[in-house]
Formats: C-alpha cells, structure tokens, sequence
C-alpha cells in the first residue's frame, strides 16, 4: 500500500484553544492506524479559524474517513506529490 | 521582532513541476532575509494547483511582500499561534 503526503483544511475554528486543538488531534491519533493514515501535525489561526493538518496514509478518502469518524469531517484534502 | 508561524496557499500551480516548484522557493530565499522572513518548506498538489508554503517572520504582511517580489503574490496568509 503506497504511502502519500497530504495537507487537510478545516474552516470554523475560530477562538479554540491549544489544549482543544490537542484534543481533537488525540482522537484522529487514537483511531487513524485502523486505515494506515499517521497525522504528523496540525497548525490552527484562531483568528480565521484555518486549520491545517499534514499526514501520511493511503488515500485521500482513508484520511477523510479517520477525521469524520473523529469527529471533524473535511471535503478539502490534498495529496501534496511534490515538495521542496 | 517577534518570530511567528504562517501558512499560506497559492492557487493555480496546475501541472507545476518539482523543477519549478525548486525555482519559485529559491526565489523567495533568495530575498527572505530582507523581510526578516524564512520559508521553510513549500508542499504542492499538481492536480488541483494547491501550493502550501510554511514560514516564519515577523508579520503576515512580510511573508506577503516576499511572495508578490518574487513573482507569486498570495492574499492568503494565515498566522498559526497554536499547533501540535
């Protein structure tokens, strides 16, 4: 099974702490090796409500499916095939 | 000066090679230091055109200056206080 990179979007979190952000990340770690997705990190704006999630798994949709069942479902998800 | 993290995404590198990818990141280091500002990394996704570009510096509007000088501009530059 191929290892990819991809960057995550989330709109709406507006004004969410660090520790609620850690939060939310611990339930995608909790779950995320049942599809082989491995988020490294996630990087929020408070103040846009941006966040920002970069991992590794298989497939976009194995990605998507790990942060609805997480509880923060995302459409915006992009496999990053090059980088410098 | 204070140091701050920042996301920003530029649309339209549809069909953008490494090769290219390489050449606007070494034109935005080559002026960086100018501005205060370092991009650290720069992921893209050649299908839907998505650059993410990872920085620091002292402001949004730094980050933004060093982009439009080397030829692509962005409006979206989002300032990530919190990660994990």
């Amino acid at each position: 099974m191929a290892t990819n990179r991809y960057m995550d979007v989330h709109d709406g979190f507006v004004g969410v702490t660090k520790e609620q952000l850690a939060e939310a990340h611990a339930a995608d770690l909790a779950i995320e090796g049942e599809e082989g997705v491995h988020f490294e990190q996630a990087w929020l704006d408070p103040e846009s409500g941006k966040v920002f999630c970069l991992s590794t798994g298989p497939s976009k949709e194995a990605v998507m499916r790990i942060h609805e069942r997480a509880g923060h479902p995302t459409a915006e998800v992009y496999e990053l095939s090059i980088e410098v």
